[in-house]
């Protein structure tokens, strides 16, 4: 059986194969003009310098924190392989972004090129470049995940670090590498979030706002800084957030499925092949889902010379055709695992298939709310009549009324997911909730098991944005700016789902997280106890006294405390990210105003405005906002644990998943609603571009870009994060309450 | 020992005659010219006519509701008293509305009047008419409370009901009076909310910004509308608010005294000696309060001529003396009560002075964060170099930081609060909990205790913002609405820390409450029992199943679902009232362009503009639009109970809590902070009035006035109310999943 890791290697292997070809096949395009080669490279080797930059800040911070569990591992506070793992996680997330990054840098110029040809032309090359992305994505998380389960059930690596080698050792071991994919995303998310608003909002402030020159100008000197934040922050934050989500999910399902049926394990061999099976199922399920995944990026293809609605039908087919062959699978799979002489293999299958449709309902939720196609975001383009606060009024109304759908759903996947995965008993048992919890983190994978093609779809339309921004730039024909803008209003609708997944998932993913907390605490407890003098014993009597925790009351005030600091948390965070946008963005308007006004005939177009100093602004100023809000996410988990215990960390994951949850929707779906509000009236609309009304539009854009691209999105890393440091950290809790 | 409930209701007459004293002493002022008596008669016409219209509609749900209880009743879901006490709960909270509005209406013309001699006597129309409105609301809840305990103590009422007359009886049945209180609260501060802003939005957009014409200008058609609302929403909207939590936490705390003490009642005699000291003990504290608050009022008193650092010392003095006495006296009151041989006297005090002191910093990290005198509002002032978008973004980044403070002191207030009344006993157990949840009870009444002169200045600052409305209608000369400004702006100050107590103690009450639901479930369970083929017995089996429930395990799935959709209910609560203020505001808009096109001279102040249809405009939006967000706070907990039984309630009223209390924190502050923003601009910084930058600030200050108005204070509301509703509902949920 153990047949299936290496599927799954092979599959990990076979994603990067063909993340490599379609890199190989971009690469052939021609990249069009000298004009535009120069601009695709200057948009480059600003990103890779800005990448280089944050991966030398993560990498202090990564040194640290391996220090930080090798001394922990000392004082038997932490598994002494965990220091490494974690570093192998970040390091497979941070070559994931370093690669993604690196084809849509070069994909943009040559995207625009083919464009010049046709819609179709683009569409391909953009799809193709956003596709590695999502493959090296999948492909290096299934690797780092196959390739240490091998490595831990088949060496004595964790007798030599004097643990057990059994499944549920393994697996929650596994579980805290994730902090390493936790660690480097939210660095991603937050520092690519503030640089690429800090860029945009300074561009569009000084350049629109103030001197009425178009989006992508190249006379606006933050055009470049504004281009390279598109590939910063929606291609490598995205990535990263997704890998996190991806690996999170596999790693916290195998650690359920091996606790859930740990007892089935110990009594019988018929169990302890149960168990196994439980814990390869999720990495079984995603490596169908890369094979399926591949089917369906080769399924996005037309007929040359097509129309718009072809087109999205194209990429439509890839994605769906992906999720329905994924829920039919997942019958087939979980039928060969529990056989079919029980119910038990089509009530779990029916947790894909929860996991797969509440993806799509957030997703259609999000695209009902944000696009301009319908009555929400009209409504707040025609709110611009009375002005820009009236604007803003109508988006944040729009944005917290549609937090009601994603979490309705949310719920009722959980409920859904528990039941499928417990045979429909509501009966409330210890070992109920633990198969239940094995459901909902199966949901999780199945969500996530198409990422591959999901994640494809999303990361093109950055690509298909910065290829717009060079046709711009280079002064290409108006018609290759119009596909160009057409293949990105493609992108926006398929982003709309797949923001609907990756906030969807995260969700998930930490309940996933936050049920292995409590297996993660039990084995900490035991481990501390060893190195006791009064040993395992005392570390008994603890655990007694924490199943008492773990029944956590929620009357109990240190539950509730930590439900407050949780819900704060979210709040606090989104602040601080908030404000690092405004602060970096004024820095950015100084610069721009600064060049307008110093450099001669840089408005007529005849000098050329010093981009490199409006790109080295945003770095310095990613580099330096995004610590305290990081540290702060680190640290606050600790901090709980070691003043309120174990029952007020659980309070603090429980109110930072749902506050942080329904915050994330509300700022995604009002920044996507305010996008859309502006360009709705630019179609003409209310007045058209350069009325009174439009630039009540262009108002709530700019209050839209930090919600949408830096402060929302970053909450979906928070959820997750503080889950994860809360696991790695659980020795420290354990001990620190029971020495 | 019962001499003390007596003490209450005559303390109770004591406030409403001091009340009485105040109106006819402020009725005594001379109300100036004719022209003045005119605009105010404008004025108190078009409150009453929307007091009037807002009642009628709130009597149909006073009626329906009632119905809703005495079938209940008829089916042992509820007990037969409550459908008729519930009425008179809304009864006097409604009479207090009226009381204060009334006072308010005439006091704002002889306050511009008495502002004509001096500063020193237009403080002293206004405190003392504000001080009507403190003294009405606890007098009345007071008469309430204390006339309702004597008759359910010494008649057979709760026998005649068939339901026992036992200590815990009598305060779960008299909890369930609050729903009264509440259900008036949530339409007073909806519909206030939204009337007032929408005549505010709508009178600044047109008139402001589009035809530049200053606040409060005779010309503008909104004006008369706008400080109706001042009153609608500021005085009587805020009084409901502060009459509920009042009302709500000392009557939580009766119940959760006779609960905690239960057990030794059933002991022993002195066990029951204690009980009913326990239950008088808030009462006590209360009336007490009400003693100190008329000291307190007396003492804000100065010399005449003198300045505005004296006037503000007056006032703190008032609020500084009660606080400080109250919290010396309730030393003595716990002395008294559990004497002095074991520390338990000393420690409950502890808890009032923990209660008090939160309250205190809360408000001043309000003002911190709100007033322009600090660098968070200069910020956001200074943002507006850069525009519109700016000034939202980092006054909504304020906002959310300026949660920490106040959610940090709540958690330490709770932690605090239960540690003290447990004698520093970190055990958690049955009995510990339930002194401990007593503790945060009394906290919750202590901080509320000296209402009567902390409400006093709340509602002064309204009274004196008309005061300055009617200068400028009628045209005095500048310096009689240069002196209102004065004391406007010095309301302002108090208001801060008034509006941390008020969200303060919602969030205490709403914890108070949720404990007090357990209680109820518990009462219920025996009482749809009693009624049963199979009796008591079946009752008893669901007590332990029930009991299970109570140590609600936080990884059952319902209880996160619950949690889920809690945090939900607050954003979209939000949502629905941000989106009203917005319609009603769009219609307002509409009629005032109209009016400035059609009506003839009214720009150069020749025709008087149609102030009625304004009136009748914002009066019909407020009707209208309040109902919606009204019915789904009081449906979703009745809901959820029948859904998601006992823990998905706990669930929702959790994350309703926890979410409501940081994002009413979250809007407070930032509509706080634009506001003021916006009046550090008009001072004369960054351009002062009429520039670009004081343009930008107004935008921030419109979006503000439903943050800090209407959505944020609602969520007072919201978060109590749903607690309120569970109990009420406590024997549907509780026979629901019995039968």
């Amino acid at each position: 059986m153990e047949w299936i890791v290496y599927l799954t290697f092979g599959a990990s292997i076979l994603a990067l194969l063909f993340a490599f070809i379609f890199f190989k096949q971009m690469m052939k395009e021609d990249e069009g003009t000298d004009l535009m080669k120069k601009i695709a490279k200057h948009v480059r080797n600003g990103a890779m310098a800005y990448l280089k930059q944050q991966y030398k800040v993560v990498a202090i911070v990564f040194v640290v924190l391996a220090i930080v569990f090798a001394v922990m591992a000392y004082f038997h506070l932490q598994n002494g392989i965990v220091w490494f793992a974690f570093l192998t996680g970040g390091f497979f997330s941070a070559l994931a972004g370093f690669f993604g990054m690196k084809t849509a840098t070069y994909a943009s110029a040559r995207t625009a090129n083919a464009a010049r040809k046709s819609l179709n032309g683009g569409l391909k090359v953009a799809f193709r470049s956003g596709a590695v992305m999502g493959l090296v994505v999948v492909g290096l998380a299934l690797l780092d995940v196959s390739v240490w389960f091998i490595v831990l059930k088949h060496t004595s690596l964790l007798e030599l670090v004097g643990a057990n080698a059994d499944l549920v050792t393994i697996t929650t071991t596994m579980l805290t590498f994730g902090m390493g994919a936790s660690t480097q995303a939210l660095f991603a998310r937050v520092g690519g979030g503030i640089y690429t608003k800090a860029a945009d909002v300074g561009a569009d402030l000084v350049g629109k706002t103030e001197f009425n020159i178009p989006e992508d100008d190249p006379r606006n000197p933050a055009t470049i800084a504004d281009n390279v934040g598109d590939n910063v922050g929606d291609v490598a934050g995205m990535g990263a957030d997704l890998y996190e989500s991806y690996a999170g999910s596999i790693l916290a399902t195998m650690a359920l499925g091996a606790s859930a049926f740990a007892t089935a394990a110990a009594e019988s061999s018929t169990g302890s092949e149960i168990q196994m099976k439980a814990v390869l199922a999720p990495m079984l399920i995603a490596a169908v889902g890369v094979l399926l995944s591949l089917i369906g990026i080769f399924l996005v293809r037309t007929k040359e010379n097509t129309n718009m609605k072809n087109l999205l039908g194209a990429l439509s087919r890839g994605t769906n055709v992906a999720s329905v062959l994924i829920a039919v699978a997942s019958f087939g799979i979980f039928a060969w695992l529990f056989g079919t002489d029980t119910n038990q293999w089509w009530q779990t299958s029916l947790s894909v298939v929860v996991g797969l449709l509440s993806g799509v309902i957030i997703g259609k939720s999000t695209e009902y709310y944000t696009s301009q196609s319908y009555r929400p975001t009209q409504k707040v383009a025609e709110s611009s009549k009375t002005g820009p606060a009236t604007v803003i009024i109508s988006g944040l109304g729009l944005g917290m009324l549609s937090t009601a759908i994603p979490v309705i759903t949310v719920g009722v996947a959980i409920v859904l997911a528990y039941l499928c995965a417990n045979g429909f008993n509501i009966e409330f048992t210890a070992e109920n909730l633990q198969t239940g919890l094995y459901g909902i983190g199966i949901a999780a994978v199945g969500m996530l098991s198409t990422l591959g093609i999901t994640l494809a779809t999303d990361a093109y339309g950055p690509i298909a944005d910065n290829a717009g921004g060079n046709a711009e730039m280079s002064g290409l024909e108006p018609e290759v700016r119009q596909r160009t803008d057409a293949l990105d209003a493609l992108g926006n609708t398929t982003a709309a789902t797949g923001k609907g997944f990756a906030i969807g998932s995260a969700a998930l993913t930490a309940l996933a997280l936050l049920a292995s907390y409590i297996e993660e605490i039990k084995i900490a407890l035991v481990r501390v106890g060893e190195s006791l003098p009064n040993g395992v014993e005392a570390a008994k009597a603890t655990l007694v006294d924490f199943m008492d925790a773990y029944n956590v009351n929620l009357m109990n005030p240190v539950v509730l405390v930590g439900v407050f600091i949780g819900a704060m948390m979210a709040f606090v965070f989104c602040g601080m990210t908030m404000n690092a946008v405004g602060r970096a963005a004024q820095k950015m308007v100084e610069e721009v105003r600064r060049q307008f006004a110093t450099i001669k005939g840089i408005l007529e177009g005849k000098a050329e405005p010093d981009y490199e100093r409006c790109v080295a602004i945003s770095t310095r100023g990613a580099q330096r906002e995004m610590l305290l809000p990081s540290i702060l996410a680190i640290l606050v988990p600790i901090v709980t644990g070691l003043i309120l215990g174990v029952p007020g960390v659980i309070g603090l994951l429980i109110g930072g998943l749902s506050c942080g949850f329904v915050l994330a929707v509300f700022m995604a779906n009002s920044g996507g609603a305010w996008d859309n509000a502006k360009k709705y009236v630019e179609e003409g609309n209310f007045g058209g571009k350069g009325s009174e009304n439009h630039k009540a539009t262009v108002v709530g854009d700019t209050v839209g870009d930090p919600f949408k691209d830096t402060s929302g999105p970053s909450l979906n890393i928070l959820i997750k994060l503080m889950s994860m440091v809360s696991i790695v950290m659980a020795g420290l809790t354990a001990s620190f309450h029971l020495l």
